[in-house]
């Protein structure tokens, strides 16, 4: 990041430019793209212009600054200047929708932190939010400023997926709209389905053409209370086919839907059940959806190396109880906490990013909701699917082919699959396959807490 | 660490003892203090006594751990037989108390991530919660569980804190009771008083007689939604003193009340009224109390290591608006967010505990609320007053003493020391002051968004 204001001397160490705008800031004038909506920034131009002379190419790079960045990330600064950030690595820029919702309160200040990329990554965020949700985001963005995060560069906030997708190295889809009282399943696939479609339409005219896209779709946080009981969203891996569908210029193997919470919680219920720590379980897979068809794979988890039927003797337990528990855990955390999980779904976030930027340990996998035409396990192609992923840590992933599928498992994933198809009927319209054609039953497969 | 269980041979790294209870778990029984509660714990120890010969010593066991520790965290390990943990530090346990909240629940995960200790320091966490909140707590442990965090090695739950306080090194008092209706700020002064009185002296009973506390006393982030305006807690500094004179065996040194939000806020703030990014802003002091009276003090601070005045030459914005700007902010925040600041919150806490474990930069300081008795700038002695403080990492501070003093900021001192005086005389009884003498007019200085 070379980033000076053109009216401070190259690596001044004080640039007492107050309206300095970044890169960011200038470069938005260059593209070419519909804009539809105005991406606010909280520095009141004037204001701060005291001391600078006032012309023309100032106050053009203030209005610039006023649309694409907040607050005290409007400043100048060059990171290749300071003997302290010199040898950090190149921007990265970091867009999430549903920014001002509980997940993302979590996730963004996980982020800055360094918790994903490490110590030397300067990070910028584009956070996306709607109108109603817009002050919100205003207060996230100044909660941000006050934490003083050295790695955190730029903040930029808005309602346009065009304006905020920009140049996006990562975005992380995690706004979707609730289900409502009476709506049906179906209605609700299509509503969000619409809101995917268009980011995975945005993501391919304005972002970066390696953009990496995790869908999360648990819009579930956004609301508090005792009176809040179960709201329901679409699965994220059919809001990652829609997603990808509409991104034709992005390989479709970049795009991700979550399902390493589901992952974690495997895992912890494995280990709690073997009395052994978490960390000595590996090579957990979820199969499938994000949903109760999900299928947490106990034939190839390993404990301490072992696999787990050797340790856990308990095969009733296994194939029925475990799975059980790891699908509730969500409701019981809405019954114990009054809402849904938001640190621990923000953790899992964190980690299948952290999955992707860093070598998997030899001999692991984790789990990922990815596009299956190509796989070798025999699940249908053109959907998006969890399976076993290993990365060399460049952002990219293998399928792990190392996997044993018995009968039990195979019948369990082919439900799971089945989900999945009839997801992708409902969705036709939304890519590009023809006419929808929905026969999901109403009866909900989505999780508690998560739906 | 080296704890094992008395059924796994040392160094096995298969520790296939499902009823294994921890250190802690054990431990506790050997303590000659009062019970007033029961800690619970989430492991069903019948359901997991599977394959264990049923014998005396494991039902014993079994119990001592459904006092203590939570769920997955009651399992054995050994962290000095396993090659990635061998070379960890001794564990550190830190106690939490409004850890159901919404800044523990923030802070929680940040400590557990490792962002105060690093990433060889294995962390326990005590957490201190309420009836009422036992079961947010539950989630709250819920969630810990699920991230897998290698580093957390101990949770424990419970609502008595001469349990929860037990060996703790560090103590986080986050939780206090905010305003009602119609409470004049002198009961809730009171009401608040007994609590941390209570915890004073939990702690001289049962903490590590070297404990450090950080009195946060901001309690307002349990409710929600857009009818909450402002609430009312009592300000961190009385807290602390009243912590203080109920912990006499442990060194008045040791307890902080947190000014570091404010200092962060002043920071961004003279950082954004200068153009340049916060990393370029220093000797930041917060002096004097928690409240409206607080002193952000812009004649020590500094800008790229030159006196604030010197780089922004607008004195009146210095003198009156930067001030305002700094309290005013957690209200703004909560018009912006319908809720206080609890991210930013819980990001501060982090920052005053690294300060407390990291040698401060050369040059620099940061603020602390911190005993008076001693000081250099001839504020009033035994009371709790932010000043700049350095520390050698070793968890001790000094007070700063290259700190100019001038009129102006002469006199913003002798007020809000003046409040801290009439707090303090309103909490004698709790302090062992006498009785208790309350001319505190109902005109609050009180914080938004924090009060």
């Amino acid at each position: 990041m070379e980033i000076s204001s053109a009216r401070a001397p190259a690596g001044s160490r004080l640039l007492a430019t107050p309206l300095g705008a970044h890169a960011a800031c200038r470069r938005s004038g260059q593209l070419l793209r519909p804009r539809r909506h105005t991406v606010r920034c909280s520095v009141d131009a004037t204001r701060q212009a005291q001391g600078i002379p006032s012309a023309v190419a100032a106050e053009a790079e203030a209005a610039e600054a006023r649309k694409r960045a907040f607050g005290v990330f409007c400043t100048t600064y060059d990171l290749k200047a300071d003997e302290k950030t010199k040898s950090w690595k190149k921007m990265v820029n970091i867009a999430v929708s549903g920014a001002a919702g509980m997940i993302s309160n979590h996730l963004l200040f996980q982020i800055a932190a360094g918790e994903v990329f490490g110590l030397d990554q300067p990070i910028a965020l584009r956070l996306l939010g709607s109108e109603r949700s817009f002050q919100a985001l205003e207060g996230v963005a100044m909660e941000l400023e006050d934490s003083l995060y050295p790695l955190l560069r730029e903040v930029s906030i808005g309602i346009d997926p065009y304006e905020v997708f920009e140049d996006a190295d990562w975005a992380l889809l995690i706004g979707a709209k609730p289900r409502g009282p009476g709506m049906e399943r179906a209605a609700l696939l299509d509503i969000n389905g619409q809101i995917f479609a268009e980011q995975g339409k945005a993501l391919n005219a304005v972002a970066s053409k390696n953009v990496k896209v995790i869908v999360v779709g648990n819009p579930c946080n956004t609301k508090y209370g005792y009176f809040l009981v179960y709201q329901v969203c679409p699965a994220s891996a059919c809001s990652a086919l829609i997603c990808i569908k509409n991104a034709p210029n992005i390989p479709a193997k970049n795009f991700h839907a979550l399902t390493r919470l589901d992952e974690n919680r495997a895992k912890c219920q494995l280990a709690l059940k073997a009395g052994v720590f978490y960390d000595r379980v590996s090579n957990m897979t979820i199969w499938g959806n994000h949903s109760t068809t999900q299928v947490p794979d106990f034939l190839n988890a390993k404990i301490d190396g072992r696999p787990v039927k050797e340790v856990i003797k308990d095969t009733k337990w296994l194939e029925e109880e475990f799975t059980l528990t790891v699908q509730k855990r969500g409701g019981v955390l809405i019954e114990k906490w009054g809402r849904s999980s938001a640190a621990s779904t923000a953790v899992s976030i964190v980690d299948a990013m952290k999955s992707l930027v860093t070598p998997t340990p030899e001999g692991d996998w984790f789990s990922s909701g990815v596009y299956t035409t190509g796989n070798p396990y025999g699940i249908a192609e053109d959907i998006v699917f969890s399976m076993p992923c290993r990365s060399k840590g460049d952002g990219d992933y293998e399928l792990a082919t190392d996997v044993e599928i018995d009968d039990f498992l195979w019948e369990r994933i082919k439900k799971t699959e089945a989900e999945l198809l009839a997801e992708k009927k409902c969705v036709a319209h939304l890519t590009g396959d023809g006419i929808a054609f929905c026969d999901l039953v109403n009866e909900d497969t989505m999780l508690p807490g998560e739906m």
